[in-house]
């Protein structure tokens, strides 16, 4: 298995969690020189908190573990599109890299271009979206 | 002196306890019924968090007091336009207005238009921005 897949695969793991805990299944992890250094899933409901997004809590997690602000070696790997809200953020954290799964045309940030983004992030999508897609769609629809 | 007056005060109390600590000065209150349910002030550098923005703590803690996740009936009170994540924060957040001093044309969220926030979520900005700016510019100043 190639590195890419094994961490993405985590952040898959992630997202279940998430499922498992009634959350909209979002899962992250922030690797640095090819170890995690962060873990989280979407916590929005479980902390009534809006900001509870699993890269949010992935970035305090990582910025406390390292004792830094920025995470200009990290790569991200996150199993939907950030939002502006998480993508800004990712901004601020000047991350290296960002790995996502799944698109997200609807609340992604992608919307507003990678003008969001630092200007020297470097982003690639698509790994294992089939993964991701179908536990967003399980989560969907049990709750219709 | 009217409300709104009072509560942008407070908020300017906030960014000045950030001064003195040596943070960017911005503080926040939100206010739910003209009672201030939650104050916060810049919090990146003690904190090493790039996420810990005035409105960023603000929102947690004013959503834990309520034990919602939105904020529909509050208000916040910032001194300085919030930047992207604030604002993408506050449209999950569905904030009812926003009231900041202080415009941000280098890193506010207008760069970005109004349909960064919620759509039922008002905005008023120029409330003792003089105030503000000044905070600001001595802070600044004092780093060079």
């Amino acid at each position: 298995m190639i590195l890419a897949d094994y961490f993405m695969k985590e952040a898959l793991k992630e997202a279940e969690k998430a499922f498992e805990e009634g959350e909209v299944p979002v899962g992250a992890v922030i690797v640095s020189g090819n170890t995690i250094i962060a873990k989280a899933h979407n916590q929005v409901e479980i902390l009534t908190d809006p900001t509870a997004h699993a890269e949010m809590l992935a970035i305090t997690s990582a910025t406390n573990y390292l004792g830094a602000k920025y995470l200009e070696d990290c790569t991200l790997y996150v199993t939907l599109e950030p939002c502006p809200m998480c993508a800004s953020a990712l901004n601020l954290a000047k991350i290296g890299k960002i790995v996502y799964a799944a698109e997200d045309e609807k609340n992604g940030f992608m919307r507003y271009g990678t003008k969001m983004l630092h200007p020297k992030t470097k982003i690639d999508f698509g790994l294992m979206n089939t993964e991701s897609i179908s536990l967003m769609q399980n989560f969907f629809r049990d709750k219709r």
